[in-house]
């Protein structure tokens, strides 16, 4: 059997991996005792009643505190592209497995069948109600980095964007565990980041909002500097790199621009785009994160053997796997749990560190760099970090994300 | 306790009434063995993959085959009005739990925060890849008809309208059971209904359909009849119903036209409009269904005490409760699992015949005219009255619902 036959043997099988449940039970004596006419007409009208009037009561008397929809367009599946709404459904079930699983929350997959930008907009907003968060999941880029800007501001419970924000708080994490056992401070190294969609557009977000001041970004034509020919108010997310990162305002290839950095972060969606003469270049110690899936800018052996001195993937077939299911069930839980209305990059700052210290610097090794999934002291340090930044913010605004002590 | 305090309190302690299960249990084992890879990256790309290339298979591989939407707007809330899609949010969750306990299935609330006409089909339109049929729920008359009509024409999968499609099939299964006790003929009774909204339109339909000629629907300002000088273009169902009903072309009040009648059917939203006078000038052995909620339109004893013979109300605490959870929950298992694509009135006859069957002829009662929600025969009989007329609709267009035998 291969993988193929085996997910769609176990698929064919489950016939969906989520259902609902119901939490009242019907037999005949809840009948008897009337619980049918509390659930539901008569009783239920006096419920109804008091959230008419009282909007927030929602929280209290449903199922939305705990309500999360995972909206996606079917536009960027995977590795996958453009595959349709259809398509992307027993991914998004599968998300909604480890929602569960990892943070006891109620993900509903609405795979839609729209690609419009405004229209995803207005889908969100109309499904406000029976949600207590919106989780924004495999829409292209740049499309889908206005779409959660917007939404941020124009819908009052929080908007996450795993590809973009869970990516980027992992991301940071595992960086700062690596960047303590090379002993060489983010403040000073130098990122090359390959990929500008959602997953590179929140990493160089995260990595300037914690401090670190010489990132280049590259896409498909090189290096991204302000005032590249190509590069207007179209995209304004790609726009917004150029004149934030690149200090040196180099031009030229991922080749060109790799040499003398400390740390490369694939999310290029492309495979062996790293060579032997290329990890050479960089500088001692380097560290590579090559996180595109399946197949990674460059397998974990190559890149130890042309002398890198770290390796993560986002694959569980190697250690150091950079995944975003460490991140997003704990992250919801705590938005949901203090029903938080926003997030901030110094929010996603704070979780990383968060995140990153729960491996004690004693156990820390260049192939453990980062929680495993599962691991249960994340979801508190998770609550507690965010806690403390909602606190923060309404303390003090200037408060930076290393001083929130776990 | 009163009624109100015992649901919200119960409402309070469930913080919602139904959650998300997953059908795959992800403790370490599984990850060992691989089931992680196998229901999220990298295995279900290629479930993804083939739902892609064939749409179809999103009902062998996901949850799709047993996903209902239960979509509302919050306009025309029980008998509570226009309360907003929160204030609906704990009607419909107690929907889903019966929609799960009643047929097991996966309803999904969707109380939507529009109340535009367009944008609530486009709405359906949009989430349609994750449900295999829709139920509409109480939308405001006579919009929501025209919803349900075009959805109906333009969407793939089944919309069921319970307030008109659900209302109508038990009313008709009641009111034929109550025919066969008093020993009159649909073809030949004397029905008024008494109001046009959803319940009264859907209920003019099924009985037309099942070949009664003499109806006379009343709204606030009286009989409807063709030529009656509001009656235009702008609400095409009340025009429908003026075409094709009210033979006799009457005016006047309902006290005028209920006289001489032999079924009384209020859909009316008002208490208390049928009197002692109204009552006696019916036909004898009248029959008076009082459905509206919580107060029907007279009280049973009342309406017994001058004169009627069968009476029937929505409520449970009184005999004859005609209620569409006997219905909604079989006809929705029943379109699932034989993937129908349309309703047609001849259907839900057909279903109304089958529902009145289960109550055999030497049961019947002036007050049992009517099987309780939970009878084990309901679910059978209805699928297999909908497998019929799948299969009649293909060979004969002609065939009449009676001749359906269960």
């Amino acid at each position: 059997m291969t993988l193929r036959d085996d997910a769609i043997s176990l698929h064919r099988m489950l016939k969906g991996k989520i259902e609902i449940r119901s939490r009242v039970s019907l037999d005949n004596a809840s009948e008897e005792k009337g619980t049918l006419g509390l659930i539901y007409t008569p009783g239920v009208a006096y419920v109804a009643l008091e959230i008419s009037n009282r909007k927030k009561l929602a929280y209290d008397y449903t199922s939305k505190w705990n309500n999360v929809a995972i909206v996606c367009d079917g536009t960027r599946v995977l590795g996958l592209g453009n595959i349709g709404p259809e398509g992307a459904l027993p991914i998004m079930e599968g998300k909604s497995v480890l929602f569960k699983a990892l943070g006891d929350i109620n993900a509903i997959p609405l795979c839609i069948n729209t690609q419009d930008k405004e229209e995803i907009i207005r889908f969100v907003k109309i499904i406000q109600p029976n949600f207590g968060a919106i989780n924004i999941e495999d829409i292209e880029s740049p499309k889908v980095l206005e779409i959660v800007e917007r939404l941020s501001k124009e819908v009052s419970i929080p908007i996450f964007h795993d590809d973009q924000h869970g990516t980027a708080i992992i991301t940071l994490a595992a960086l700062l565990n690596a960047l303590k056992l090379v002993k060489k401070e983010l403040e000073k190294v130098r990122v090359v980041i390959s990929g500008s969609g959602s997953a590179g557009y929140g990493i160089f977000k995260i990595l300037q909002t914690a401090g670190c001041k010489d990132i280049i970004v590259t896409d498909t034509k090189g290096a991204i500097y302000d005032g590249r020919a190509d590069i207007n108010d179209r995209n304004p997310y790609k726009k917004e790199i150029s004149i934030n990162t690149n200090i040196r305002k180099l031009s030229g290839t991922l080749q060109d621009v790799i040499s003398e950095s400390d740390i490369f972060i694939g999310v290029s969606g492309k495979t062996d785009i790293l060579n032997k003469q290329m990890i050479e270049s960089m500088n001692q110690d380097s560290i590579i994160f090559a996180l595109s899936n399946p197949d990674p800018e460059i397998l974990p052996n190559y890149a130890l053997e042309y002398g890198a001195r770290i390796v993560a993937t986002g694959r569980s077939d190697f250690p150091n796997q950079i995944n975003n299911a460490v991140v997003f069930p704990s992250i919801f839980r705590a938005l949901l749990d203090l029903r938080a209305k926003n997030l901030s990059e110094f929010m996603l700052v704070s979780v990383a560190y968060a995140i990153a210290s729960i491996v004690e610097e004693v156990h820390l090794k260049d192939d453990y760099i980062i929680p495993k999934v599962d691991d249960p002291r994340i979801l508190p340090i998770v609550t507690k970090t965010i806690k403390k930044v909602l606190g923060a913010h309404v303390r003090n605004k200037d408060n930076s994300a290393k001083n929130i002590k776990n």
